[in-house]
């Protein structure tokens, strides 16, 4: 069966028009994008230094400084770049082209003559080039400096940074591959094969996808890579991640062999997405169903509610099935930033709403929480349970914070935040080789989509994800039959849709959780849709310890928790009543806007004493409790957050 | 005031006769004590090599050899010889006399000429002793030695080894003191400071005692010790325990201004205890105070149901009040012990059953949990909440093992375990200047106490602690007046106390906890106790998170868990009803003879589905659970256990 069945529609053809997105990628565009340069440019006060474009300067030989940063500083730039080639594609802006060209132009000076690009390597350690695949992220950097080229191509049609990418693409060559005076080698921290599918996308050549389906094959087979090269560097046995193994890189089995999500989640979700644009490009079924079951482990029993993956410290890892802790979660920023890559390619190879409803899920949540509301501050670890001096003093807690630091030593989550949301519109519709157009994000925006015969403008309005009527215009250039399949979130228990005011049957067209309307569509004809949302309780399987008892307050898409700030200290007290009722009201003035749901609940007494232990009964009172979207918390005054609250246990024997 | 208040019988006078406590005894004695013999002189397969005897041997030259084992490898012969002695004044044994007494002459002979004595330096590193009193446990070993010394005194009434002590103490004092030439130190782990009070009680000799204070005193003061020192070592800044930093050896502080116990509970227990003996050797009150704080904050605030202290891996350590979560405890069965020192020394100076209460507890609980129910395997962490895979799977969890071992790499545990229960004697009876007897923990047993004026003869037979009705046959040599003051457990709510068949007015005459019977008593007079004892619920301070909604069940003083041996997978779905009726039975062949508590319950039903998430109600099916005691677990089939369980809310506003 073919893999090819959806495209999507690329961002360019996307408009986002103010609403919940659009505000959120034209904070991106207007304050985090310029901010996030001046923080690699080392002019912002108060954050780590980064000398992440300095480091481009002193290899280009213009400045003579000694490189500065991580070993993967090179990775900032490039995410940057492409975050902000996107901004321009959004919003166009000469002078920011003009920084971008400038760069561009910087990075080929500090391109070695023989192709290769790495300032770290370049100005450090030249002699150690390609002697550590599994730890020195060179190929990493490679990666996100293609996926870079990518985009400053679409956004300009300028091929300057391609043409560098190129180069260093043909040094690879004669270091890496099958023949036996290369190395059989692949990246510790995947990245590349995905972008080398990018490259090979947008320019036809196949030596780009040759080169990531070699490193997709190779990894994890025998005799292991990463053992040999750390042998020939004197190494004996793993010196880093013993505790996880080969696991930690993925690299435990071939990744055909591969069935559950191990390891670090960024490099899993990374090497899974790179795993799926081989699949399709190749049309490998085999490849492909592997991707499925991996896909159902880390969505079916090591995702949280929120979307994040990663639930422990230790190798910023995967554990194991159903052991989902709320408070000593990784749910790094850029691991739901790479689910999101990861559902996008499956997505386009089985339309099924279980990839869009995660995209969703993780775009709203975890991943927005990822970012302050001003757009300068980030998360690395989004935490779903926070006692401020719990993490202060538990050593096993240190790695949660309590307020969004501006910026990182390690610094991969902002940048990568950034590129996402400038880039939303690539992950709102596809078009089907049959000529379907699928509806998989709701946003204000106005979409051009090329069917075979017919260009079809969509305008959509809503006010998603408060409320879940959505009208789309539909407005082909002419009358034509084809089919527009609308995604039905899972949440929604009653949707309604109607085309011109006539209803349509839901569950008779309804097709692995798209609705497929096929018509003669004309010019004027109108969808509209109601998705109601209303606040609910979210349960956990029983199998996930930390959340027995417990329930989560969810309303459409979004996830809720309740803070400190709004109510008290001890929000392990509050229990939600047997029949809750919630109070919903939009206010536009708290947290940027946002629906505030509020209900009446218990919470059990603060005791007279202050004794550990006691035999009597516990004593409750009544409180009103106000929850807030999740992604908006710790924007106020730092305190406790807990997403999953005590429920009374609703038991009917 | 005085706190020369009591002084405890000593175990000489005191003799278990069968019952819990006496069994327990003589498993050690019979079982646990000839093993771990076996074990130090590397003859038991299957378990960590330990070389601790043969270290001896070597450092003697009677045999060439590399020295093997943890830097404070000496001080598992130690406690051994330590249990060991104790074992020969419960049951006297000429064979095992025989090879303590050999044991003694060949610590003689690896001690040095100059009195040194420590086999690791001795053997490898002549040169860098008394270079590093923050790590590398010289006084600690001499501690333990001292301790030994002076129960194989107390055993044998030879004084080879306190010889041999006295020996290593006047080198010590050319090393260490106040004096310009010397070392103002004191030692990493605190142990020797009790450890020289028992040398000064046993001999007299003030040496002694002035050491043990100078490390009080000197302990945390500026400038840091531990700090120079490191300089000395040209170690740049604190290269350990970083953060921690120096509460991890409670020398953030000089002692007299800790006001919360922080830093490696072991270490703290041990120096709590030691400063609480200078406090009352020297009559410091304001000494006293401090302790008593410690007391309260450790007990009050950062100890769990069990007894256990220690809630996080990382230094083995103290984090916060309330801090107390069940999975990731340490809970260090040597911080228990040492917590009973620690009371033990509290309880003579200020006669309260809030010291002896948690003596009682940990001895039935928290202590009694590292020890298998056959003597031979042992914890070092004690969690009160276990899930086999997880404990695999999550690095954070590492450190709670599913089985007892059989050893350790670092044993200190297992030999602490026999030296506390082969002297449990030691802290059963207390008698105060004014010649009243206290009785602190109920056994069957004989003690023969002399006051003043005449000698008395207690014989107690009860089947504590399934049972709580304890009757005392009060034997004085003569009639005589004077007070028999009989601890009432805070566990017990309806206590009765009769005198040859006439009620006692407990409200009337108790005081700190203990019933004081001022009378005339008699031989042939008879004290029948009856605290009752039935399970009952014991909820958390809704301060401590982990507990919220949750309680656990205790009788007596034995708390309870339920096993997944006895139940079922997925402990965290029990949810105990709202008026839970208790079966309580005492069963002989159910782990050595036990009550078995059952009783119906509720547990949420697995779902059909295996997602993460669902909108729908959670179903409950009932069950019927059985709980045993908590220090029983894990003797069986390895499984889950937990000790609090989910309650329903009783909820009345």
């Amino acid at each position: 069966m073919n893999l090819n069945l959806l495209n999507n529609v690329d961002m360019k053809n996307v408009k986002l028009k103010g609403g919940f997105l659009g505000r959120l990628q034209e904070l991106i565009i207007d304050e985090t994008i310029p901010h996030q340069y001046g923080i690699l440019n080392d002019m912002v006060e108060g954050v780590p230094k980064s000398n992440a474009i300095a480091n481009f300067r002193i290899a280009a030989g213009e400045q003579k400084d000694k490189f500065y940063g991580m070993i993967f500083q090179d990775s900032d730039v490039a995410k940057w770049l492409e975050a902000a080639s996107y901004s321009l594609i959004v919003k166009p802006d000469p002078e920011l082209e003009r920084i971008l060209d400038e760069l561009v132009e910087l990075i080929g000076k500090a391109q070695e003559p023989d192709g290769y690009l790495n300032t770290y390597f370049s100005v450090s350690q030249p002699d150690k080039k390609w002697t550590n695949l599994r730890d020195w992220h060179e190929l990493y950097c490679a990666g996100h400096m293609m996926e870079a080229a990518v985009a400053y191509y679409k956004a300009t049609g300028k091929t300057g940074l391609i043409d560098i990418m190129s180069k260093f693409t043909d040094h690879m060559l004669t270091v890496l591959g099958p023949e036996p005076d290369k190395k059989r080698g692949y990246p510790g921290h995947p990245e590349i094969e995905l972008a080398l599918v990018k490259m090979y996308k947008a320019t036809g050549d196949e030596k780009y996808l040759k080169l990531s389906k070699f490193f997709i094959d190779e990894r994890g087979t025998e005799p292991n890579f990463f053992e040999t090269e750390a042998e020939a560097r004197n190494e004996k046995g793993l010196n880093i991640m013993q505790e996880l193994g080969y696991k930690y890189w993925q690299a435990h089995l071939p990744v055909r062999e591969q069935t559950t999500a191990e390891g670090h989640s960024v490099r899993a979700m990374y090497l899974y997405a790179g795993a799926a644009d081989i699949a399709r490009e190749t049309q490998e079924r085999e490849l492909f169903e592997v991707l499925r079951k991996l896909w159902d482990n880390v969505t079916g029993k090591r995702m949280y509610i929120t979307a994040a993956v990663g639930s422990q410290r230790y190798g910023e890892s995967f554990s194991l099935d159903y052991d989902l802790p709320n408070d000593t979660i990784y749910g790094e920023t850029c691991a739901s930033i790479g689910l999101v890559f990861f559902a996008q390619r499956m997505l386009q190879m089985d339309p099924d709403r279980k990839y869009s409803d995660v995209i969703e899920k993780a775009i709203y949540n975890g991943i927005l929480s990822g970012i302050s509301l001003d757009g300068k501050k980030f998360f690395y670890v989004n935490p779903l349970e926070v006692a401020p001096e719990v993490c202060e003093h538990r050593v096993d807690h240190r790695h949660v914070k309590t307020r969004r630091p501006g910026w990182y030593d390690c610094a991969c989550c902002p940048a990568n935040v950034s590129r996402l949301y400038t880039s939303i519109g690539d992950y709102m519709y596809s078009v089907s080789r049959e000529g379907e157009i699928y509806v998989h994000i709701f946003a204000n925006n106005s979409a051009n989509i090329s069917l075979n015969d017919v260009n079809v403008e969509l305008d959509v309005k809503t006010c998603y994800p408060w409320d879940g009527n959505i009208s789309i215009d539909v407005n082909p250039e002419h009358a034509g039959e084809f089919t527009i399949a609308v995604r039905v979130p899972s949440w929604c228990l009653e949707p309604c849709i109607s085309i011109n005011g006539q209803p349509v049957n839901i569950s008779e067209n309804i097709h692995k959780g798209y609705v497929k309307m096929k018509r003669t569509w004309k010019p004027g004809d109108k969808i509209d849709i109601c998705y109601p949302m209303e606040a609910r309780l979210v349960r956990a399987n029983p199998r996930i310890r930390e959340n027995a008892g417990k329930a989560a307050i969810q309303r459409g898409p979004v996830v809720y928790c309740v803070e400190e700030a709004d109510n008290f200290q001890g929000l392990q007290n509050i229990v939600i009543p047997r029949n809750v009722k919630f109070d919903e009201k939009y206010d536009k003035d708290i947290l940027n806007g946002v629906v505030v749901v509020e209900f009446k609940a218990y919470c059990q007494e603060d005791w007279d004493s202050e004794e550990c232990y006691s035999f009597d009964q516990n004593r409750y009172r009544e409180v009103k409790v106000r929850a807030i979207p999740y992604y908006a918390w710790c924007n106020r005054t730092p305190g406790e957050m807990m997403v999953w609250l005590r429920e009374e246990a609703c038991i009917e024997i």
